[in-house]
């Protein structure tokens, strides 16, 4: 087999076997291809596509490339979110201890990544003593007996996703949306996942931008799920503003326990409730999505999910106290109101902006060597539809350096759009692709 | 300005401009754009083209990669031919003395290269005491005096073009006309070339396949020319059988002698005035191709072309006495006849394997190790549309080893498809693109 011989078949509009696309990544992976021939072919798949048994065969070849973590100790149905990514997503921290009081098994690995705002990990080391350092056999031994643990990724899992995402990223191959679906799904079933539910952001501040190509990558990786028997759902929800109000890493802990406690945002609780809900009926434990709504409504009175979270911080060593005294977590120096200049309604919040200026006050990481400062972000407090009168708070910017908040304000100003009137209805549910 | 940026671009299907076709050459032949970059730009314009404007600033960018040759000191119009290569095309050997005898300067730069046959260098050698080696004072005064040389390739012409095609083939992607066109201009236009008249090939044993697909690459190519001040007629011939009867060295130099004195294969000489009159056109020696094509026919009647041809191998050191007396020649050992089993019609010789067969006899190099036996190759005694009775020959297959010789005959009788009836009016000429 060549890989020449193959790069002229895509060209050609011609369909790949699976042999063909297992013979292209075990050899790239162990660099017998080398990289000029295969984005050669990353662009006659942009050109050409893949049709989603060739997806499927792709994303399975790519989950083979590497270690699969082993999660058959865990007892019950593993069911893993993923988001595509936004601003300010919370919804992590708040499933967690939501599921996990009902019994579904959580066991998520994270890792801290680039971004707006720290990963998981670093989300969760505002409290306090966490820590994710932890044998495997602790790992699971807190998923069998509390239904949730995070850890820090162990083992080399789908390293082709990492070469060929490298090399997509400089050859203008990564829009396509079977070379997406791969790379996502492919981490996901390495992790170990039984099966997944899939967050799919749309709007400006997600990477995909419009509900027609989200509905396409959903339905792509709803396919790739069903292909190689990891049950997968996808709910689509909106990113046009960025979701709740906190963007920033004790201030998102601090909204998710909020929200844990019956008062947090209602855009993120009501994305907690579906995507929750779908995570509970994939587990078995409960048979339908409205029975599985009710039981999670019921793990917030009964303050069930409430007490997980406690349960779990305490377990990986952090101070659980904090929950019901948010007043300990990582304080910023400055709280900076952004006043508002106009007065009508907020039309649009730039998301992507917003998280963007998150990360130059300190909350995410813009290389992988940057430091990240916990207690800083932003707090969004008028949201889109919200009516403003001049001199009222849009957002207040937390900062520990003032040059950097003086900065901070002077941008989100700019990506808030205020007018006259607001008659846009975008919903914060799309749909539901569950085929 | 990134590589990144030009990759999208392309895929998108936006032109590129020149700074940008420029940047692209200039930082890849130096090594600061990586192949895979330049890999996936070439997938990018086999899928969205570029227009002849694109193509034009790409040959030049290619031709400025390197050295060009200065021939300014040679008196007149510089033309070159180039032939985009079949087999048995001995028509160089044959329009060099022709063209020359009437005043137009032919300086050839050639190689030795890999093919069917040697190089036009390696033919010439078949002279005893023949040499490339001079001074490029000698050369430049030979063509100024005799108005013909042929000299070894100097310099590092259009390196560019070697990195990408190189590239190219290992990618999938040679198959688009302004790269193939581009890549055949830039080399001419680095050679001196101030005219180029093209032989563009059409049939099984072309690189184009199909009349659409050659007159294709020669508007191409002629647009380029058009494009760069580079008069240039392109013609489009047949190489669906081989050209002439010879395909070997010294058979293929005994046979262009055999033209000059009038008595040559018909296609042969027939592509030989063609070629000719329009190199004699623009050289502006005759005021149109009906002269040009009697003021060659006359060059062949007097003996002119012919006496040209031995003043120029005795100006290089060689045996011209070779030409009034071919027995000279280097002579293979045996000579086989491919005797016919059939009768009928010959209705196809298939061009590419021929080519394949003489190079196997070792009239061609497969690797740039491989030595040639000048000697040896295929003499053709029946072609497309003759008569042929159960035991004619087919061909004499002229070879040092009995066991090759042999294989050859085998192999030729395969080639030759010999049905009852022909009725198919494949020509000679398919046209002329003159813009």
């Amino acid at each position: 087999m060549r890989m020449y011989d193959l790069i002229l078949k895509k060209r050609n509009g011609e369909e790949l076997s699976r042999e063909e696309i297992n013979f292209f990544i075990e050899n790239y992976t162990n660099g017998n291809i080398p990289d000029y021939q295969v984005s050669a072919l990353m662009m006659a798949i942009f050109f050409k596509k893949m049709n989603s048994r060739e997806t499927a065969d792709l994303t399975m070849a790519i989950v083979n490339s590497g270690d699969i973590l082993d999660l058959s100790a865990i007892e019950g149905i593993k069911v893993d979110k993923h988001s595509t990514g936004g601003v300010g997503d919370t919804t992590t921290l708040v499933l967690g201890p939501m599921v996990a009081a009902l019994g579904v098994p959580v066991a998520k690995m994270s890792g801290r990544g680039l971004g707006h705002t720290g990963g998981t990990i670093d989300k969760l080391e505002s409290f306090n003593g966490f820590s994710v350092e932890m044998t495997n056999e602790k790992f699971i031994g807190n998923v069998n007996t509390i239904k949730l643990a995070v850890g820090a990724q162990t083992g080399d899992l789908a390293p082709a996703d990492k070469k060929l995402y490298s090399l997509r990223d400089v050859t203008a191959t990564v829009d396509n949306v079977s070379l997406i679906a791969s790379s996502i799904m492919s981490k996901k079933i390495a992790a170990g996942a039984d099966c997944i539910v899939l967050d799919v952001k749309v709007g400006e501040g997600a990477f995909m931008k419009t509900p027609e190509a989200a509905f396409e990558l959903a339905h792509e990786m709803v396919s790739i799920g069903n292909n190689v028997n990891r049950e997968t759902i996808a709910i689509i929800s909106d990113m046009d503003q960025p979701l709740g109000f906190a963007v920033g890493n004790a201030l998102e802990v601090k909204e998710a326990i909020d929200t844990l406690k019956g008062k947090g945002p209602k855009d993120l609780f009501e994305l907690c409730l579906t995507l929750g809900s779908n995570m509970v009926l994939l587990a078995k434990k409960a048979n339908s999505a409205e029975e599985a709504r009710e039981m999670l409504l019921e793990t917030i009175e009964s303050g069930s999910a409430l007490n997980k979270l406690k349960e779990f911080i305490a377990a990986q060593g952090g101070d659980s106290s904090y929950i019901d005294d948010v007043e300990k977590f990582p304080k910023a120096q400055y709280v900076v109101p952004v006043i508002s200049d106009d007065e009508g309604y907020v039309t649009k919040i730039h998301a992507e902006n917003i998280g963007l200026i998150a990360m130059e006050l300190g909350a995410g990481r813009a290389t992988k060597e940057s430091v990240i400062d916990l207690a800083v972000g932003i707090v969004l407090n008028k949201k889109r539809g919200d009516s403003v009168l001049k001199g009222d708070v849009l957002a207040y910017v937390h900062a520990n350096d003032m040059e950097k908040a003086n900065e901070a304000v002077r941008k989100i100003q700019k990506n808030y759009v205020i007018k006259s009137q607001y008659s846009e209805n975008i919903p914060l549910i799309y749909g539901v692709v569950t085929k």
